[in-house]
This record gives structure tokens, C-alpha cells and sequence, in this order.
């Protein structure tokens, strides 16, 4: 067995076999977890560093994956910051108290993560000591214009209306904003990598509403202050859907590794990117909802459009869906590994 | 004043200004629109000729856009296949007996949309004789995808799962359900031309969630087939959102004009579709909550990117928010106006 794949592959370095992990690897499609959520709300799961790194770690056995990702949410930052958050049941998050001015900007609390978020770091301190050590742990934060659509909307969005409002019509809230968004999350995603996360991933999940014009604007120069201060020689894999308008300036932007949504052929996508980057995708989630001959199709295509080029990362497009039936999410595991290994071994 | 310069874009030829129109140019955002729909329900309005004539030629005279479309909806066409349509309260469309096999797909009723929408060509017809000669009228309807995902889903869907479940696990219902969509929509839209419709939008909202390779299999072949069955010297402008990756396939399904979202460069959109085709867009819906100052900017920079070549049409890139300001949508169709005709002065 080759030791930590995953890493190999965030620096393009040739590995037998393509690593894969799935987002949302953890989580409610996993009659586990439902169990566990039946006892404690999610909140609760995130603030209990035993629960939240056992589900970190049940969920790398139960699947094979080359990777563990920490169980969190892109929101706990919000928290410490003073808008109220809340996870209504079925309603996804809600945020009592939604940033729409400057003095709402100004009003916000900026304190040390490591202090206000202890329990993130613990988990990730006790996941690392209960994963295998070939198994790397990746540490996680939304991007700041994504976690800013939560603040400023007071949940999820369809239109982000709010949100580019105050960015178009407040363009100094919106600086002031992003800035000290990118603080939070440079010393947030530190902290974990101090803690023994050994990749990063950035989830710009929400981004690709924007236009290539806005993101160049308001956008850029934010991501670029964040990537400049995180910890260097630690992998960071920069990730959003529906970028496929975006891909050029997300690279420009910085990242190790560029995650991209089925929206896009992975060939394309690389080829944008620049070769010189490795790549995470980019099975979309809903594949997984049909025959396994179906997966296994799709798979093929997607490894075929990678070239056994080193630095693919196989993984779905975005967070596997909670309906998805387990042991569809078993055989994609195995069939990345086997039909990638016969390939190279090919090559 | 030129003569129909959207049919002059639409077939490439130089025009003094840039033709603009807007999807959902008569809807909510207008005071006389809700007006009217405080006393008719949103399908008595599309089932009322005159209403839907008037609500039509009335969002002409107060844009001063450069084509007007027939008020109608994507979802007409499928109350007479039998699946039970209805528009709830603020819930958008809910179709009562969705689409799930292939025993619901031979199920389905497939009638002459002659007979069964006739209140359709008649507000074509009403809205034709009602609006200045120079002003083209554009008949529309959904495209395949977006209709069928709707008749599976039973309504508006996040991330189409019952849609991709079917087309994956069932490919002959899915393409029995294809074949009938297509030979319904290509008799739906030539009967709207046959009423005077001068050009029609194909409206695939929706299809930017599938993958390139998924486009190429389950929707293509049945574009192609659709495309060829309209008739012929018709300007089609095909539309979708979220399409940056499946541009390409788009254009080679067909299409006069290709309609494409925000989240691409036009400039770049335009590259890869081709220059032997006109274009439509892209100005971001959200930008007109901005201040006037903003959308200026960002027209100027819409049309920079079109560089003043013959065959752009300038639209939004999906349809106007409900929310919208009226009096920003009026500035808007004067800058494009301005802005461009003083830029093709200089040329």
C-alpha cells in the first residue's frame, strides 16, 4: 500500500492508483450518522470534539478512501462572530441577525479563533490520532465571499440579491467585510493546519454566481490575501461550483489544487487551469443514484479525460447527497482504485 | 428609427445600436402587471388572449425594448399531455401526477398543441396586430430537458434527482419521453411562427446542471431533431443558465443566437460558440439592484466585450427578479441604446 496517495497526488507527483475522497463523506446518507443525529443535534456534533472526529474517522473505514476531511461546518466561524446562528431542523442554517450595512460590518466580533473555536482543533487533534497513518486529514473553511452570502442573506439564497447589493452599492462595507473575513479564515484553517490537518480545503461553494467581471472586482484580491497567509508547503485545494466561467481566475487567485463540479469535462477544466496545478472532480452527485454499470461508466470517462496525468484527485462535484444509497458510495471507492490502478499499471 | 434591428442581430447584419430585450420583461416587477394579477390567476391570465396580448405589447411601450415575447409559460404545454398543471400560491408550479416510468411516459396525452392551446396563437395573433411594425414579436417554449424535468420532479428541483434517476436508470422511457416532448414543442413553436411569431427562444433554464458527457447522450440527438423540425428562416435563440461548459454542444445542438448567462465573458462565450452565430446577454438580473452608476459600468463592459461586432443581442443573463426597480430596467434598455449606438458611431 503506498503511504498518503492523497498528498502525492496535491503535488502532482505519480501515484499507482488516483486518490479519491467524497465530500460530505460523512454524513446523512450514512444510517451511522442518522443514529448519532437521532442523540445530538448538529451543532452539538460539531462541538463535541470526540463525536465530531469519530464520524471523521467512521467514515474513511466504512468507505476505503484515500483521505479524511474533518467533520465541521463552513458556519462555525459565524458564530464567535456575534450574528446568531442557528440550525433550524430541515430548514438549513439561519442566522438571526443578517449583515447588510457598514455598521452592521463594523459591529461584528473578531476574535482569535483558537480562541472561540477550541473544539474544531481538538477534533482535528484527535481525528489525526484516530485515522491510520497513510490516511492524510484535510482541515476545511468557506471562502469568504461564500460565508459572506450566509451573513448577508441569513441563510441560503437563491438569487444572493442581498448579498451583491451590499457588494455593488457598498463597495467599503463589502471591503471591510471580505477583510476581516479573510482574517477569521487565514487564522482559522492555521489553527487546524497547527493541529495536524495536512491539506486544506477552501469551499467557495456559492461563488460561481457571480460573473468573471465581479469576481475579478470584488473577489481576487481577497482570495489572494488569504492564500498568501496560509501555512506554506501545505496542500490547499480552492473549491466552488458552477465555476466553469471562473476557472482561469480561481487559479489566478492560488490554490494547489483546483475542485471543479461536473458542470465542466475535467479535460477542459485542467486544460484551463494550467497543467502545472493538480485537480479535484469531478463525478456529479447524482450519478450516484444510479445502476453501478451507470457509476462505473462514468468513472471510466472521467479517469479517461485525466490522461493518468499526475494530480487528479478523484471526487464528486460537490457533497454527496443525503438520499444516496451507501453502498453505491462503497462501489465508487472501489472502482476508482481499481479501474485507475489497472490503468497505470497499463501506462 | 431602423426596422426590426433584433431580426437584423439575429441574422448578423450591422445595426446603428445594440438591440436589446428582457426575459420576463412583463412580470412582477411592474405595478400594472401585479395590478392585473390581483384580479386574473397567473393561468387565466395565459389562457386570456387579450390579457396576455396586452400584459405583452404594454411591456414594450414602457421599456422601449427592441422585440417584445408572448407572455406565456414553459409549462403550458403539459397540462394537455395530462399530467395536472397548477400554479399554487407562491409555491410555483406543481404538477400533480409527475413522470416517473415508462408506463407514466406512454401514459402521456399527445395532442395537436393546435387544438389544445389555441388561446396561445391567438395572443400571438393579438399581440402581433397591437405592437409597431418595426417591433418583432418572439414566441418561446421550453426546450425538452427543462419541461421534462419539471413532469418528473412535479416542480421546480435543486438538483434533479428524480430527472437524472430516470434518464440513467431508464434510458428507453427517457428517450420515449424526449422523442414526445420534442415532436410536441416542434408543433408548439411553428404554430406560434404561423401566428406571426417572427423568431422563438427555446428556454433549456435548467439543462446547466447536467455534464458535458451527459448532454452529449441523453440531450443532444434530440436538440438536433427539434431544431430541424422548425421552420425554416425563423431566428431561434437558444437559451440556458449555468451553461459555461456546455456551450459548445449547445451550438452544435442548433440555434440562431445563442443565449448565454452572466457567468461567462461574452467575449469568451462568443469565442467558443463561434462568430458565425449571434449571441444574447448577459448582464447579471442582479445587477439592476445596484445603483445606476454600477449598471452603467457594467453594460459598458458587456459591450466592450462584444467589440461592435454585428450579432449581439443584448438581454439579461435569466429573467428579471421579481424585486426589481422598474425605473433601473427602463435605464438599462436607454444605456445599451446610448451607449452602443455612440460606439458604432465611432466605428
Amino acid at each position: 500500500m503506498n503511504e498518503a496517495i492523497f498528498l502525492k497526488a496535491c503535488r502532482r507527483e505519480p501515484t499507482a492508483y488516483t486518490p479519491v475522497w467524497l465530500m460530505r463523506q460523512a454524513g446523512r446518507y450514512m444510517a451511522e450518522y442518522r443514529a448519532l443525529r437521532e442523540r445530538v443535534s448538529f451543532l452539538t456534533l460539531c462541538k463535541t470534539p470526540e463525536l465530531a472526529a469519530q464520524v471523521t474517522v467512521e467514515a474513511v473505514e466504512r468507505l476505503g478512501v484515500d483521505a479524511a476531511i474533518i467533520f465541521a461546518d463552513i458556519l462555525l466561524i459565524v458564530e464567535p462572530m456575534g450574528v446568531g446562528l442557528e440550525f433550524a431542523q430541515g430548514d438549513g442554517p439561519v442566522i438571526h441577525r443578517p449583515v447588510r450595512s457598514g455598521t452592521d460590518v463594523d459591529r461584528l466580533r473578531e476574535d482569535d479563533p483558537r480562541e472561540t473555536l477550541p473544539f474544531v482543533f481538538e477534533a482535528v487533534r484527535q481525528a489525526r490520532a484516530g485515522l491510520p497513518s497513510h490516511i492524510p486529514l484535510i482541515g476545511f473553511s468557506g471562502a469568504p465571499f461564500t460565508v459572506a452570502s450566509y451573513m448577508i442573506e441569513g441563510g441560503s439564497s437563491r438569487n444572493y440579491i442581498e448579498t451583491k447589493r451590499l457588494m455593488y452599492n457598498d463597495p467599503g462595507a463589502w471591503q471591510a467585510l471580505m477583510e476581516r473575513l479573510v482574517r477569521i479564515i487565514t487564522a482559522y484553517a492555521n489553527a487546524q493546519i497547527a493541529a495536524g490537518a495536512q491539506a486544506v480545503q477552501l469551499f467557495d461553494s456559492w461563488i460561481g454566481c457571480l460573473s468573471p467581471a465581479d469576481y475579478r472586482t470584488f473577489i481576487l484580491p481577497h482570495m489572494k490575501t488569504l492564500f498568501a497567509g496560509l501555512t506554506s508547503g501545505t496542500p490547499v485545494i480552492h473549491f466552488g461550483t458552477d465555476t466553469s466561467g471562473l476557472l482561469e481566475l480561481m487559479a489566478e487567485a492560488g490554490g494547489t489544487v483546483l475542485g471543479v463540479d461536473w458542470r465542466i469535462d475535467l479535460d477542459t477544466a485542467w486544460r484551463r487551469v494550467g497543467y502545472d496545478r493538480a485537480v479535484q472532480g469531478n463525478l456529479d452527485p447524482v450519478t450516484l443514484f444510479a445502476s453501478q454499470d451507470e457509476i462505473r461508466k462514468q468513472v471510466r470517462q472521467i479517469l479517461n479525460m485525466a490522461h493518468g496525468r499526475p494530480g487528479h484527485i478523484f471526487n464528486l462535484g460537490h457533497g454527496i447527497l443525503p438520499q444516496t444509497p451507501v453502498e453505491n458510495v462503497i462501489a465508487l471507492v472501489k472502482m476508482v482504485h481499481e479501474i485507475s490502478g489497472e490503468r497505470k499499471m497499463k501506462n
